[in-house]
């Protein structure tokens, strides 16, 4: 399966998905599936998450809680799921307010597995 | 019913959960509780955790996804869900790696509503 394929699972096996993003730790986006009716600017959110989850990942190691796995963040709006996939590369599914958050974030988990082959 | 005993509510209630933190923007921790089972530097969670919060409603804000309400954080040996109570204040669980999220996630948003009551 392609990475297009495997994001498009994604997107179609969980209700409220409006974008699944593949994204580099510098904020580039390497691929990426928008939903048809999502109105969303991935760029700006790969540029955005990346920059987070840096400063999260030097908290993390200041704290000594382990290594980073997933971030959620829940707004009023919607909700986003990231994937660490290494040091370098993260997957990040972005649901709607209404959507399955549990769901969502159990398919990116086994999704992520297949992304990582993918890349490798 | 106090901020202590409602944070003492939130540890009991949930499997796995390590420590309850009432803290500030600024990373003051305004009041917490630790498992006794729990060896944890709250002070440094509070301080490190307001530094990232801050960073994500800053991303938040410039992706223009609604108003920041909860941030989960797995890492490989624990999970730390905080909670947005007002523009200046968080509530955080932190739980183990084989901790109830799913409960956690559930109690920390419903106390949640009695903390910005006992606060106001």
């Amino acid at each position: 399966m392609s990475l297009k394929e495997t994001l498009n699972s994604i997107i179609d096996s969980v209700d409220g998905a409006m974008a699944a993003i593949i994204f580099a730790g510098d904020g580039v986006s390497i691929d990426e599936i928008v939903a048809e009716r999502a109105d969303l600017d991935t760029q700006l959110l790969a540029v955005e998450y990346a920059t987070i989850l840096k400063e999260i990942r030097r908290a993390v190691d200041v704290i000594r809680m382990g290594t980073l796995e997933e971030l959620s963040l829940t707004t009023t709006g919607s909700c986003c799921i990231v994937r660490v996939l290494n040091d370098e590369i993260y997957t990040a599914l972005i649901l709607s307010g209404d959507g399955n958050i549990g769901k969502g974030r159990y398919v990116l988990k086994v999704k992520s597995f297949e992304i990582q082959r993918e890349l490798s």
